[in-house]
């Protein structure tokens, strides 16, 4: 066993912590009263100084113009970069494009690489991830609407999608449909690359949110399919493989959202700690410090974090060398521990900032609203203990137990 | 013991549920994304309706032109008020409005009740109530900067205070100022009625809180006091007793607020039952309904509704009947049980709801980011507990105890 | 509403707590080392006392000789009892005792009272409820396998029994048995008396609970019904109807329960807020007292007792003027409510006393290893949840909600 | 970073959970009847073969007749051993005597090591630590009452000690004593080692401890040192050194603990997995597993045991590459994390086997009534929490956070 990380990991990881201490942190305060779109010409110029320092696409193979770090190396990245809402899209390894890439970099035909992912690695284009439908649970992805009927050389697509991340000015959806109704439910659904300017790839509104509709990389899309047509070598991947597929993208996708997440812990732990310091609460000038109530909640949320960081570098280590499949207990677990304990810390650190909490004059109130999506995109928390326990109940039939 | 309510009320509660459900809950679309004062004029056709029923500002004394409920019924009708965002306002009983007629009616001078009271009871203008500041903690009333010198007949204030709610739009603000700096701490501040467009009272901006600076009734302010002068005869009660006077304002406060948390908890608690009993999450029809850990958030949110509600009429009853003093501990631990069920409740309705419960096609994330605040103003869940314990543990010094 | 309560009762409170703290409490230390069996001598002291100040029996009908309290009066007897574990055996209202006196009064015919209802409700013999079984899941009350078969004028009854409480020196059980294999799964089973000297009523042993197997009353017997023969007479209510009788007796039962436990709560925190006095833990003489942990424990464990007492209160006011059916709801939630309240609370107090909570110097170390059950009997919390979560659910069921 | 694990230890792991569950576990049903003593002759056995193996003393240096594990290493063995309550003892790495061999093994004189420490290691005498006091916090060390004062050659020891575990039975005590009341606090107290056989070394009792007094190893003392006079060459390290070796002996400790810990929570869950699997609750054979109530534990109980365990060998993993100073805060977080975990988990099984749960017929009684003390020996939770956060706070002084 080995807790210790690699000088030259270390090395990148204080580089990324100063950049965004220094570039992105002072952004913030306009990007919580800005539209995404109208900052994106000052993100380009920190995109811009990102490549410059040779620290662009940091999870990406190298041979698309990544660094290639380890799932291991760029959890640490992610994060460093999680402490602000800025870091992933300024370092571009931000979802839903990363996934993207990974899949098309997996499954992509040279023709697809060509196209949709040398400039998504490059920076050029945008993508989204078209998966979730407005009926049906996303917690059970054989239940999907969405069809795509063949129709000579094309795929005929029609359904009804929502929350399609970034949508709002992406050059091209990766869109999961049923294109085998007739086979085994997991086994019926395809990806399908869908160029954003197809004729009946239509966004009906950027859904608002905890309320915002935003715009741009910065919204969540909802979309109709109506006879949308693309030719059939868009397909992405073999025929009726979508979920097989989707489940590769989802493995090391929760490992980035959940280091991204330690990211957001440590920062509104950074600012608790500061504001406990700093806040004085009786004319003798004690501090809210000196309170063991707020001493509680910070050596709680000091070990909640400790153990949801240990949890998810295990499970990281463990997809770098065992494989996802072998990895899908700690996966599973890491969903739910790592978003709840980002919930808590988050919840507690506004409360000790009272009403500033509340107000947009720090970060926490965004964190506060935004993240509680946490515990519900990919997979509920509940969707993710039910299937841990009963693998590990499955496991357990049969054997022998004193 | 009786736990019956009379029929008097039942039928003045039943009326105003209907009110809600049909006139205010389908508005609450249109006030999740359009300002306060752009809803204003339909608000008040909802105001003249309220009147010609006879249901105006039922909490408020009949003499001003209420309807003179007692706490434990006006608690019921605050309830039922609180399923809506809407509610108190259009019954005129809302926040800082109400409280600020009670002190006027029980404080106030002939010449203020004529001025200020009366059209504030008949809905003619608002107020505001000018407490908090923003360098001092909420929770300890005796720091407070904002001074208030004699200047010949004139007060003189100066000061910077914040979460001023509802100043945008307010006729008059009833501001805690220090007179007599001398003074025990407690007997230093005096609260003096200062109108709106009294040169130096100066709105800073209207606090962005939760992604929106809000306007009209739907703001909170920070204000500077410059040089703000008023006739010394706006001192609103005895001087120096401004703290006392607060605690006479928050006794029945924290009812209202309670009872109208409890509303909420109700309306959230409706949301999570239709929500699990609709949303089919199997291909063999199968509904959230079914799920253990549904039913188990169910349960539990419905018996810490009762306990809510059951602690929050107990403390309401005894205010009535044995005075708000006797109450104090029963106040105390409302104001932090309350809001923290409200929390819970409106959490696991959004939870329930998935990636809806995140959007603004329904209440719950409305109420998710802005009822956060319960747990803060009106003194922290913190301060309430340690101050109940050691009221309590007072009590036990030199008793006996086996 | 009203939530006072009258003289007579404050008065019978009063004289109950003085009677625990006077002769009670003292008997504990005692209590903790010696079984039951070595102590009754003593308790029968403290009963014939009991009886002499009038207080015998104090939920039993008159008629019967007890004191006829209404199920609030009693609720509020209970609580003072549950201060000491031997309050309710002294005073005589003790489980099983009082339950079987309920059904026995109810249904029992002139006989079954004379011989069985009228010595027990005196205090001259005890008797024990024989339902649950090894092998079947106390939830789930249809899945019986005890067999009562009709040979001549006979019952022949053969099943295995376990947690037939203080079955140990009782004189007569009432049995749960099949009667009738083929009705409905609710109609199958009958109440049967059966003394204590019946042949084939063998008990196996004192079931060790918590490092103890006790005796006499305080016991919990497995028992072997091997070929056991009673009269058809000793039929307790009509055949077929052992479920609803048995429902009945537990409404009434879980409110004694639940008060009793608030007792327990009410000892627990009265210890905690002593000790938190007492203890100096710092060479300045602070003692836990001033720590706002401690106080935070002490607020919440205010609260929550309170909550618990007036939804217990309140359900058994609904049995007293709603009838126990319409109850149903309030009586679900108070069973988890109240045992989750008292194992936290004795929890907490335990842990204010250090080392010294997990001695037997103190009766924490008792409550908390034995209360524990309070979670698991007359339905587990899980149970009594989900099924409330169903009739909730049930109820919204074509219902518009907004 | 590397998580993976030594094929030498996975050997020994794997050797040691089969002689646990061959040798130990069906020993348990005797232990929970019988007194220690009762069953030292077959314990004997079990050390025996445990020597034959070559696992004895897993954790002592190999100089001494130990494996000399490291603190990783020992930490994945106590996790086996911890399995059963035997496990240790007959593995002879149990506290009290383990951190004894440690003190005695760094401070002890060459006298010393050979009167006290050999013998100690080869199992052939017991011994005790000396520390808590009945008056005194044992939260507070630096409040100590026992007195050792010299007289000629000797220390004349007078004190009243209490929860000195296993010194019924064992040859030699170190006690801590105030030698130097002149002294800064944390410089006035010596260890000395005073032999069981010397006068003045009087046990007043085993204290009764969750119903029970034990005996021999499994009991806890209250002790009256009344002028017990030892020679001042029983001194244990430099004078006034007490309180830094006691640090020194608590570090390495409390990962034996936690590990052990979490031996029992892997127990626990076992035994939960096994009874969800195995109790059906509905006459169509659903068995307790297929409840989502059920998974959610079971799945919470997996993460919060994996979080637990890696916090644990991360802190082993420091202290044994960097020092138990610089893993000061690894290690109080793992005391209240594991300690809380442990009785979650074990509360959980408890409540999944029903009925069952609460008699001693299996293991997990045992556990919930006399693993509690964890929250509260070698410092209560609240105690390593505030003492965390004040250093965490200290941290953030004067540093830029933004």
């Amino acid at each position: 066993m080995d807790f210790g990380v690699s000088e030259r990991i270390e090395t990148i990881v204080s580089m990324i912590n100063e950049f965004v201490e220094r570039e992105l942190i002072p952004m913030e305060p306009e990007y919580l009263v800005h539209d995404f779109n109208e900052m994106l010409p000052r993100l380009r110029e920190k995109q811009a100084m990102v490549k410059q320092m040779g620290l662009w696409a940091p999870n990406f193979p190298v041979e698309c113009g990544g660094m290639g770090l380890s799932l291991v190396e760029h959890g640490l990245v992610s994060e460093a970069l999680g402490r602000s809402p800025l870091g992933h899209f300024v370092f571009w390894c931000q979802a839903p494009d990363a996934g993207n890439v990974e899949i098309l970099h997996m499954f992509g035909s040279d023709v697809q690489k060509q196209r949709f992912l040398n400039p998504l690695v490059a920076g050029d284009i945008r993508s989204c991830f078209s998966m979730t439908e407005v009926d049906m649970p996303g917690s059970n992805p054989v239940m999907l609407e969405t069809m795509a009927v063949k129709d000579g050389d094309d795929y005929v697509i029609n359904g009804h999608k929502w929350y399609t991340t970034s949508a709002d000015g992406a050059d091209f959806a990766i869109v999961m449909a049923v294109t085998n109704p007739e086979a085994p439910p997991y086994l019926q659904a395809s990806m399908i690359i869908v160029p954003s300017d197809t004729p009946g790839f239509n966004i009906v509104r950027n859904i608002p949110v905890m309320g915002h509709e935003g715009n741009g990389y910065g919204s969540h899309a909802e979309i109709l399919y109506q006879s949308c047509r693309v030719p059939q070598t868009n397909l992405l991947g073999p025929e009726g493989q979508g979920f097989v597929i989707a489940q590769e993208r989802l493995g090391p996708g929760r490992i980035h959202h959940c280091m991204r997440w330690l990211g957001i812990c440590k920062r509104a732990f950074d600012l608790m700690c500061k504001r406990a310091n700093e806040r004085v609460i009786a004319p003798n000038g004690k501090t809210l410090a000196t309170r063991q109530i707020i001493q509680g909640w910070i050596a709680e949320s000091a070990a909640e974090m400790e153990a949801a960081r240990l949890m998810t570098l295990h499970a990281a280590w463990q997809i770098d060398n065992v494989g996802a499949a072998k990895a899908r207990d700690s996966i599973s677990m890491i969903k739910f521990v790592v978003a709840n304990t980002m919930n808590r810390i988050v919840d507690r650190a506004l409360q000790v900032h009272g009403g500033l909490g509340m107000t947009d004059d720090t970060i926490l109130a965004y964190f506060y609203r935004h993240e509680r999506a946490a515990r519900i995109y990919d997979g509920a928390d509940e969707v993710h203990k039910t299937s841990l326990a009963k693998r590990i109940l499955r496991s357990y039939e049969g054997r022998e137990v004193r």
